[in-house]
C-alpha cells in the first residue's frame, strides 16, 4: 500500500517512488509485490461495504472516550472539592471561601480560556449547528481549533458542579460535529474521494446523534432527539449512520468503564493523551485573564455559589448534590413522604451515596418546602447561568428542573392519598418516581419541542414501565408550548439573529392562496451577458450578494445563469476601466459572457408557486435564495428574508 | 350548534332553518340562544388547539378496538379448535381431518370473501401504501369498502393459526390507512375546512404508526418502524401525530384488556358491532365460492396443514403452538439445553401454557434437531404461504423465523460453553434468550431494511437489557442485506410493477456529473396556446398523459403552463370539427388559450440540474413528472421512468 502524499501532484509522486526503489534494494521483490497485491485486495474488500462504517466507528469511539475521560476528571475534582469542604471543619469563613472560590476560579478559567481561543466555543452550540444544517455557511464554526477550547472549557464548567447548574449535551453535539467535519476532511485525503456537500451533511447528522448518545449512553433516543432538535425533514437514508455511530459510542463508553474498574491508572494515560493534542500554543492561555468576560463570569458565579452555600440557603435546596446525584435522588424509587418519619429528618453531615434523598430533608421546611424552594430559586438562577459566556449545555438543568417539578407533584399526590387509589381489585399505591420521570420528560420535551425525551427517560433509567403515561405527559406539554412559543433552540437562533425560517402555523385556507408573486423581491440586481466594466462595477456597488443573476440582455431579461461575486471581482481586476489612462496592459474590450464562468440555474420558481410550496422547498433543499422567472424572464427572487416576512404577515395580518 | 347538511348550498340551508324555527315553537328562546352561544364558544375553544387531536384520538381508539376484538375472536376459535383436536382421542383419521379441514375452510373463506368484495384486500398492503405515499394515486385502494373485506378476511387468516404461518402487521397498517382516509373525508364535512393533499398525507403517516403500534402495543417503535418502512424523507412536523395516535391506540388496548378481564361479555357486544357495519350486501358473499382463487388457497393450505399435522412431521416443528406461543416459547428466559435432562423430554399430551418450550422437545431429535427442522421446513412453507391471495401480514412470520435462528445459535453456544464464558471477575453464563431477541430483530430488520426492530423487540418484551447487542446485530444484518437486495416491501412493489424509484447507490464522483439533459425525455407532446380542434385531437391521440404542457406557439416553445386531459376532452366536445357539417350549434372558432384553464407551472428543472438533485426533488416533493426548460423554452420532461432508467444505467453502465 503506497502512503498517500497529500498535496503533491501525481507525477511528482511517481518520480519519488522511482527514486526510492532505485536507491534502496530490498529482499524478495516478488513476495513483497504479492503481499502488496493481497493488501490492496483486502483494502478494496473492506472499503466495498462503504468506508462510512469506519469513519462512523472512529467518530463514535472518539467521542465516547472524550466523554468518559471528562466524566472521570469531573468526578475526581468534584470529590476533591467535597473532601476539602468536609475537612475544613467548623470554620465558616474558610468553608464559605472553599465553597465559592472553587467554582468561581473554574468558571473564570473556562470563560477566559475558551473565549481567548475562539468566541465560537461559548454556549451550547446547538442553535448554530441547526443553522448550519439548514445550509447556511457559518465560517470557522466547525474548525478543529475550537475543539480543544471547548473540551477544556466544558470540563471546567462541569467541574464547577451543580452550583452553576449547567450540563454537557449541547457542547457535546458541537464537539462531535467538529470531529465529524475534521474526519471528513481527513477522509478525502485517505480515500481520494470527491468530498461533497451531501456527504458532509450526512456525517454531521450522524455526529449530532453521537453527541447526545455519548452523554446519556442512550443510543436510540440519542438519534431521535438529535433528529427532532436539528432538522425539519429527515432522510431515512441517514438513519443508520446515526444509529451505528451512537451504538459504537455507547459500546466504547461501557468498555472503558470495565477497563477503568480493573486498573485505575488508565484514566491518567488518557489524561495525558488529551493535553498534548491541543492545536494551539499553551502560552496563549496566560493572556486571557485580561479579557472582560471572565470578570462577569466570576461575579455571577460568586453570587450563585453564595446562594447555594450549604450552611446558608443551600440547605433548603440540597446544594451539596452534584448534577448526577440530583437526578439519582429525584428518580429515587421510594416515597420520600413515607420515609421521613423513619429517618432523622436531618441531612447527614456528609453526602451518603446510598441515601441521597436525605439531602432534601430539612427539620423545619419538610421535603415539600425544599423542593418548592429549589424550584423557585433555580428558576432565575438558571436564567442567570445561561447568560454566562462559557461552554455549557442547558438541557440537563432543564431535565433536572422538570424532574423536581414531577417529584413535588408526585409527593403531594402521595400525601393526599397515603393509602393509594382505590380500584376494583384493591389499592394502587402512588409511586412518586413515575411523576418525576414524566415531569423530567415533559418539561425538557416542551422546552426543546421534542417527544423523544419520553424514550430518553426510559433508556436512561433502564425501565419501560412508565412509558405510556410519560409519552402522554410529553405530548400534552408539547401541544401547549408549541402553540405559544418557539423552542429553546429556535429562540436562541432568533436572539442571536442567525438566519431562521419560521414554520407556517396557519392551516387556514387563505394561507394556501398566497403565491410567490405577492412577496418576492422584485428589485433584483441582474447583469446582462454583454455587460462590460462599468455595468459590473455598478452591480457590485448596488448589492452585496454572493452571486448575481445573468440575463440575456437588459431589454429581454431572459435568465441565463448566475455568476459569483468573486468572478466579478476578478473580471474587474483583469479589465481596464474605460476612462483609465492608456498604456496599462489590461484588456479593454471583453464582456461578462466571454470572461466569466456562468453557472447554470438548477431550479427556478414561477410567480404562481404557493407560499407553502416555496417554504417546503427551502426547508427540504436547504436553499438560501432562488430566482423567480415568468416564461424564462427574471422577474424576482425569494430569499429566507422574504419568506419569513410573508409567514409573519400571515400570522399577524395588517 | 347547527347540524351541517352536506351537499346543500349555503342559501338552501338558511332557508330550511328559517322554516323549522317558524313551524315549531320552543320554550325559553333567550336561554336557549345563550346556551347555543356557550356551546359555540366551547367548540371554538376545543378546536383552537387543532382538530387533529380529536381525529387522531378517534383513529387510535378505533384501531385498538378492532385489533383487540380480533385478538379475542382469534384466540377463542383457536382454543375451540385445540379443544376439538384433543377431544377426538386416538382416532387418527378424525384427528387429521380436524387438523387440516379447519384451516383449509377458514383460508378458503378468507380468500373467497375478500377477493369477491375487492381484489385490493389481498396481501399485506404495505407496498401499495408506500407507493401512495410517494404521490401516486392508486384508485380505490383506500376506499372504505375494502375495510370490511380486509377485517373479515384477516380474522379468518389469523384463526387458521400457525399452520399457514402468517401475521397481521401489514393488513393493520392498510386498515388504519383506510380508516384515516375515511375520517379525513368526514372531517371536511364537520369542520367545513379545505381538505388538501398536505393534510391527507399527514393523516396517512399517522395511520401507519397506529397500525404497527396497535398490533405490538409498542407506540414508539411503531412510529419508528412505520417511518422507516414507508418514507424516504420524513417531516419532523408529522412526528407528534404518529406518537399521539399510537399512544391513544396503546392506551385503549390496555383499557379494553382491563374491561375484558372484569366482564367477559363485552367481547360479544363488540362482535355484533362489527358485523352490522359491513358496507356491502351480505348476499354477495355466497357467490365467491365459484371463484378460482379459493381452490388454490385450499390446496396450498391442505398441503401446509398436512405437513404440520402433529402426529406426523408436526412433532418435529412444535406445530401445536400458535403464532403468539411460538414467540413466547422462543423468548423463554431459560436455557433449554440445561432443562431437557430434568424434563421428560417428551412434549406433553396437550400444550401447557407454563411450559411451552416443551413443545420443542423430541425424544430422538433433541431441541437442536427440532429447531433446525423448523427452520428448514418453514423456509419454503413461508414462501409458499406468501403466494396465497388472502389478507395477511408477512412481518410476524419473519420475526418468529429470526427468533428461531437466534435461539438455535444461542442454544448451541450454551452447549459449547456449558459453564459460561470466563472473565476476570468469574463466569458469565450464556443466556440463549438474548440470541433469540437479536435474531428476531436482525432477521426482520434485514428483510424490511429497518433498524427500529431493535427497539420493537425491547418494547414488546419489556426489558432494555439486551438493547446494545441487539442494535449491533440489526446494524450488521442491514449492512449486508442493503448492499445486495431491495427490502421485502420494495421487492413486492417491483414485482407488482407499481411505480418505484430506486435509490442512487453510487457515491462515485461520476454519478454527480450526470445531468438532466442526458436522460430527459425530449419528445414531449406540447400544445400551442393558439391551437385549435385539430391540434388538440392530435395531441390527445399522441399520448395518454394526465396533463399536457402549453407553449406560447409552435415556433417559440416558451412554456406557459399545463392543461389537464379532462379539460382538453371538454374542449373537443364543445367545439366543432372544422370538417363537420354546418348547422350544429357548437363554437367553430376559439383557441385553447381562450377556452381552457391553463394551470401555471410551479417548478421547472433546467437541463443542467444533476441526477442527484432531480432524484432528491422527486423523492421529497413526491413529484410524478416535471418539465425541463432552457431560457424558458420547453426542451423536455423527466418522469419517474426516465429517472429510474438513469439510475439503473449508473449501476450497470453499458
Amino acid at each position: 500500500m503506497e502512503s498517500p502524499i497529500p498535496g503533491g501532484p501525481r507525477g511528482e509522486q511517481e518520480e519519488q517512488k522511482v527514486l526510492v526503489s532505485e536507491k534502496s534494494w530490498r529482499p524478495c521483490p516478488r513476495a513483497r509485490r504479492r503481499l502488496q497485491g493481497c493488501l490492496e485486495g483486502v483494502k478494496r474488500l473492506l472499503f466495498r461495504v462503504g468506508e462510512d462504517w469506519y469513519f462512523l466507528f472512529i467518530l463514535g469511539s472518539l467521542m465516547a472516550t472524550i466523554s468518559f475521560v471528562m466524566d472521570i476528571l469531573v468526578f475526581r475534582l468534584y470529590e476533591a472539592h467535597r473532601w476539602l469542604y468536609q475537612e475544613l471543619g467548623d470554620i465558616l469563613v474558610l468553608k464559605y471561601l472553599s465553597w465559592t472560590m472553587y467554582p468561581v476560579a473554574l468558571t473564570t478559567f473556562s470563560t477566559g480560556f475558551s473565549q481567548s481561543i475562539t468566541p465560537h466555543s461559548g454556549g451550547s452550540g446547538i442553535p448554530e449547528l441547526k443553522t448550519i444544517l439548514t445550509g447556511v455557511v457559518l465560517e470557522d464554526y466547525l474548525a478543529i481549533q475550537n475543539f480543544g477550547a471547548k473540551v477544556v472549557g466544558l470540563t471546567c464548567t462541569l467541574m464547577a458542579g451543580s452550583t452553576v447548574f449547567l450540563g454537557k449535551v449541547g457542547p457535546f453535539v458541537h464537539l462531535s460535529a467538529m470531529a465529524a467535519a475534521y474526519l471528513g476532511k481527513m477522509r478525502t485525503v485517505v480515500t481520494k474521494d470527491y468530498e461533497n456537500k451531501f456527504k458532509q451533511n450526512e456525517m454531521l447528522v450522524a455526529a449530532q446523534a453521537v453527541g447526545v448518545a455519548t452523554v446519556f449512553g442512550a443510543p436510540i433516543s440519542g438519534v431521535l432527539f438529535s433528529i427532532e432538535v436539528m432538522s425539519s425533514h429527515f432522510a431515512v437514508r441517514d438513519y443508520w449512520r446515526g444509529f451505528f455511530a451512537a451504538t459504537c459510542g455507547a459500546f466504547m463508553f461501557r468498555l472503558l468503564a470495565v477497563f477503568n474498574s480493573e486498573q485505575e491508572t488508565i484514566a491518567a494515560i488518557f489524561k495525558s493523551n488529551i493535553t498534548i493534542d491541543f492545536p494551539f500554543h499553551l502560552t496563549e492561555t496566560f493572556f486571557f485573564v485580561i479579557l472582560g468576560k471572565p470578570i462577569y463570569t466570576a461575579l455571577v458565579v460568586l453570587l450563585l455559589a453564595s446562594i447555594t452555600f450549604p450552611p446558608g440557603l443551600g440547605q433548603l435546596m440540597a446544594s451539596r448534590l452534584s448534577m448526577k446525584e440530583y437526578l439519582i435522588s429525584l428518580f429515587d424509587n421510594r416515597t420520600w413522604g413515607a420515609l421521613v418519619p423513619n429517618a432523622s429528618a436531618f441531612p447527614p453531615p456528609r453526602v451518603e451515596p446510598g441515601a441521597l434523598w436525605q439531602e432534601w430533608c430539612h427539620p423545619s421546611a419538610t421535603i415539600f418546602g425544599t423542593l418548592a424552594f429549589f424550584l423557585l430559586m433555580k428558576f432565575w438562577m438558571l436564567i442567570l447561568a445561561t447568560t454566562l459566556p462559557l461552554p455549557a449545555g442547558y438541557f440537563m438543568p432543564i431535565f433536572i428542573y422538570g424532574a423536581a417539578i414531577g417529584r413535588l407533584v408526585g409527593e403531594t399526590v402521595a400525601l393526599l392519598f397515603p393509602h393509594g387509589l382505590h380500584s376494583e381489585e384493591g389499592l394502587y399505591p402512588i409511586i412518586p418516581v413515575g411523576y418525576a420521570l414524566a415531569g423530567a420528560a415533559a418539561f425538557s420535551g416542551s422546552v426543546t419541542h421534542t417527544i423523544s425525551t419520553a424514550l430518553l427517560v426510559c433508556e436512561a433509567t433502564g425501565h419501560l414501565g412508565h412509558l405510556l403515561p410519560v409519552v402522554l405527559a410529553v405530548l400534552v406539554a408539547n401541544a401547549i408550548t408549541q402553540k405559544h412559543q418557539p423552542s429553546f433552540y429556535d429562540g436562541t437562533i432568533i436572539v442571536k439573529k442567525l438566519p431562521y425560517l419560521p414554520r407556517i402555523r396557519s392551516r387556514h385556507m387563505a394561507s394556501y392562496r398566497v403565491v410567490v408573486e405577492e412577496f418576492m423581491e422584485r428589485r433584483v440586481v441582474a447583469l446582462a451577458k454583454g455587460g462590460g466594466f462599468q455595468e459590473v462595477l455598478v452591480a457590485l456597488d448596488a448589492s452585496t450578494d454572493a452571486e448575481y443573476p445573468v440575463v440575456e440582455s437588459a431589454g429581454s431579461p431572459m435568465l441565463v445563469g448566475t455568476v459569483s461575486r468573486a468572478q466579478l471581482v476578478t473580471f474587474l481586476q483583469s479589465h481596464k476601466h474605460p476612462q483609465a489612462p492608456p498604456g496599462e496592459k489590461l484588456a479593454t474590450a471583453g464582456t461578462l459572457g466571454d470572461s466569466c464562468t456562468i453557472e447554470p440555474i438548477m431550479l427556478q420558481l414561477s410567480p404562481w408557486t404557493s407560499l407553502h410550496q416555496a417554504h417546503h422547498l427551502f426547508e427540504m433543499l436547504k436553499l438560501q435564495r432562488i430566482f423567480v422567472t415568468r416564461s424564462g424572464e427574471l422577474v424576482g427572487a425569494v430569499s429566507r428574508v422574504e419568506l419569513r416576512r410573508a409567514i409573519e404577515e400571515l400570522a399577524n395580518p395588517k
